[in-house]
């Protein structure tokens, strides 16, 4: 029983965080250690100041290499406040998002380049990757569709942007996705939200059959 | 007639401010173009926001490398705002510490590795060092005598660290002297604050003869 480090990863309106909520009392059942989720950017309260600047400074004001300074010093700050603690705690972390967004959203998305950003985060974490990230892959017609329907009065900044942006997005997923074929596992989004989880469960209790050991 | 940056750079103590502040009305008094003078970190909306977290928040909370990243996001968000648009309205724009700041503070001060912080500050400024560095060189011994002088109850978090810190911030400084002799000059800060003034003055003007040509 050792601590372990999950990230969870894709583009807008892959149904992310809703089945990261359904997946929580599911790993609770098969497992002893205590489960911490958190999300980025925030999750600590120097790292939820940081992210007030990001998400509430208009677009036209912040210049797009601020915002991936802000987005590293955010997750650095995650980084030694929530996700180091529960590791060495023997704790399960699950992130909301960690360096991939950066690298799709900054650097592709923003176009700012995939290596520069990469750069600026790898400053960030120090060499503390993720034992696994699960993406959940969507196409950006799709994701956007999905978002329109669900909140179209809630759409954040990010979430704005138009379909060229989310199509930048996309590609430099599945460009990390190739890059990091044991890291980073793909789990098809477009699918009913009972198979995306059950998916997601399987890829994780195969992974750390040690920790997930638990019927049920 | 060109627009000019300059940074003005040293340890606590230096009196750089001050000597600043004087130099203003000389140089005025030498050339007809606007001078804009500002400070980092801030300088503009977003990154007064950014130095109010670094400045506020107690040392034990926040990371080096977050403080790093932080300064580093501020930095580029004047250098878009403020500096970029002087340089390019032709106008002489003053600096109050730029990127070799962070590199003597951050990556020697706090250790994190001047290579490290150097290559974060080059994503923020994208290629745009300053035209001409003034370096205000006094001793760590020195700086910190007068600081407790002047101002013992308004001493910074930065300025609070033990003498190790400001011996390796200087040590750094000196480095970065030798590493770039074109760029940056240096002034002996132990003069009085007339000669510093005199001195100052005569490395600008005779650097840029064609900016600062009238009499007086």
């Amino acid at each position: 029983m050792t601590g372990i480090f999950i990230s969870f990863e894709g583009p807008d309106g892959a149904g992310k965080t809703t089945a990261l909520n359904n997946l929580l009392p599911l790993l609770k059942s098969k497992t002893d250690q205590e489960i911490v989720l958190s999300r980025e950017p925030g999750g600590s309260e120097i790292a939820e100041k940081i992210r007030e600047i990001i998400l509430t400074i208009h677009d036209e004001q912040m210049d797009a290499r601020t915002e991936a300074l802000l987005y590293a010093a955010s997750r650095r700050q995650h980084l030694v406040d929530v996700i180091l603690p529960a590791i060495e705690q023997n704790k399960i972390m699950l992130s909301d998002r960690f360096v991939d967004s950066s690298i799709a959203y900054q650097g592709a998305g923003r176009m700012i380049g995939t290596k520069e950003v990469a750069e600026i985060n790898d400053f960030a974490i120090d060499g503390q990757l993720p034992d696994l990230t699960i993406y959940f892959d969507i196409s950006p017609e799709i994701g956007l569709s999905r978002i329109k329907k669900d909140h179209q009065e809630q759409m954040d900044r990010l979430e704005q942007e138009k379909l060229p942006f989310h199509e930048r997005v996309h590609e430099a997923y599945l460009e990390l996705l190739k890059n990091n074929p044991e890291r980073i596992k793909k789990i098809d989004a477009t699918q009913s939200l009972d198979k995306v989880v059950a998916d997601t469960l399987k890829v994780i209790t195969d992974r750390f059959p040690s920790e997930f050991n638990l019927g049920g």
